[in-house]
């Protein structure tokens, strides 16, 4: 039997995402199993399990390699898993280990989730003909990817991208990391949040104290939608600190193009309009200037499309 | 005659600094001619000439490659020098055409200046055995350079490295690009200076009175090691926003090393004690906390340096 499919895996903090492609790219099945956050490899395996599953047993026995993309730092090198908060059972494991304990002798490649997603846009998404890309991935915390000439960039100790932790302003709001004026402060659900629950009066009051706990992102970008000033101003303000990030980044790295993903990146132009706006104003190259900064286009499957791209190409090296 | 040396010419707003080098990136001799800032060819002329003129004329026959660092938006492919506010009558020029001009056939290797005094620091000086480096030019402009395994990082629009145009506090002082709060803005010589004029007492408003507009970081930085408390604060100030730019940018990039250099640098601890302070305070990853913030190491001639040798790898390439 031909060994023609690649399979990606996105592992999160809940759920393993996984796609099944041929070489051209295109999912041929595509489903998500739990993640168990105390044991990987039983995870795989669940996961293996699922795809021996799928119509008739007929795919695992053609597949030509696998690729895991991960939360936290990944050494694609070494298959170490080093920092993972949201994995604590994963966390500082060898994780290519697990994955040939899993899998066999299959080519594995293994890359951080945000990378994966990013090198999924750049083969198949917004970010295709590209050479130079930056990805911002919008969630409860803010990550990051970065491609320079066609390679992830993964950094002297796997740590780079880390985005999300860019100061804006040391004066700025507390930070899960510590720190202040992170950009995650400000763009990540939970900044916009916060920022949302200072609302003393009007709509944006009423819908905070109607929700609780359970506000997310997407409420706040329902009321905007309908024309509330004060949540149209809670993303306006998110959206030019993105703006600002992105025009520290184009100034240092002057790419082709920004991608926005992540569940916040949803709430569209609301936040995008006027992150576009203040992008230009502190780009100093003139060409630059005009980077166009666009939301992801491959959503939820991106980072294991990305992953099974790894995979093809690393069995394809050889 | 064996063709075994290497010009590297380092072009700036007044002198062109040069350096004739063997192929183990020794300097046998080094020196400057004026810039004519309206002129290219007759300043590469010019510089002909004073290597004509070296020991009895062995040198110029012996030149194997030559290369260029200029400041400016150069790119190193096409040859075209884009903006570059120091030099009005080389902007915009077909600066590759200009060197052919005047060395012929030669291998002719062009770089942005930070970029050259970069790839000397990374072939000879500070960042010897690094894949990964950024580095800061602090002079009246900061200019900025990365390397990213191995390679100068240059962007699609070859404008990469521009760190000092990273916005640091949006409500921060006015910089000469129109924006605020630009890293230029607190740690170029004209911020440290403006902050300085600030002082409406003490030996450090004595200082600013007695030099007027002479007064430059040398003053200060000296006035600061006789213990001036004052003067001492402006440098830790400067510092500690140079510690968040690299803060970020280690985040971003994840380097093996920060060289920093420049006249301001000259500064020494007073400024870079204080920087070091703040980066690990911003850094997310554990191992890069650690990354070493260090003086460059070839001072004046490191970008005449690194074109020498980007024009000998360039040769050897073929």
């Amino acid at each position: 039997m031909n060994r023609d499919l690649y399979l990606g895996i996105d592992t999160g903090g809940t759920a393993m995402k996984y796609a099944l492609t041929d070489g051209r790219g295109a999912a041929l099945h595509e489903g998500e199993v739990p993640t168990l956050p105390a044991d990987p490899i039983a995870s795989l395996q669940g996961l293996r399990q699922a795809v021996t599953g799928l119509t008739g047993g007929q795919e695992l026995p053609r597949l030509a390699a696998v690729g895991l993309a991960c939360a936290g730092i990944v050494n694609p090198e070494t298959g170490h898993l080093g920092r993972s908060p949201n994995l604590p059972g994963w966390e500082n494991s060898p994780l290519g280990d697990h994955m040939k304990s899993v899998f066999g002798d299959l080519p594995c490649a293994l890359a951080n989730d945000v990378n994966g997603a990013l090198y999924g846009e750049f083969r198949h998404g917004a970010g295709q003909g590209c050479g130079n890309l930056v990805m911002i991935a919008l969630g409860t915390g803010v990550g990051g990817g970065i491609i320079v000439e066609g390679q992830l960039l993964l950094g002297s100790h796997r740590g780079a991208g880390e985005i999300g932790h860019m100061v804006l302003d040391t004066d700025g709001p507390a930070c899960t990391c510590g720190g202040q004026g992170c950009l995650e402060a400000y763009a990540g659900s939970n900044g916009i949040l916060r920022a949302a629950r200072l609302a003393t009066s009007g709509a944006l009051a009423t819908l905070v104290a109607a929700r609780g706990d359970a506000l997310n992102t997407a409420d706040l970008a329902a009321l905007a939608n309908e024309g509330d000033a004060q949540a149209k101003t809670i993303f306006a303000m998110a959206g030019r600190r993105l703006g600002q990030a992105i025009g520290n980044l184009v100034n240092v790295l002057d790419p082709d193009l920004v991608i926005v993903g992540g569940g916040v990146a949803r709430a569209g132009e609301l936040f995008l309009g006027p992150c576009r706006e203040v992008v230009p104003t502190l780009v100093l190259a003139a060409e630059a200037k005009k980077v166009p900064v666009v939301p992801a286009r491959l959503g939820n499957l991106a980072a294991a499309m990305g992953a099974a791209i790894l995979a093809q190409e690393k069995e394809m090296a050889g």
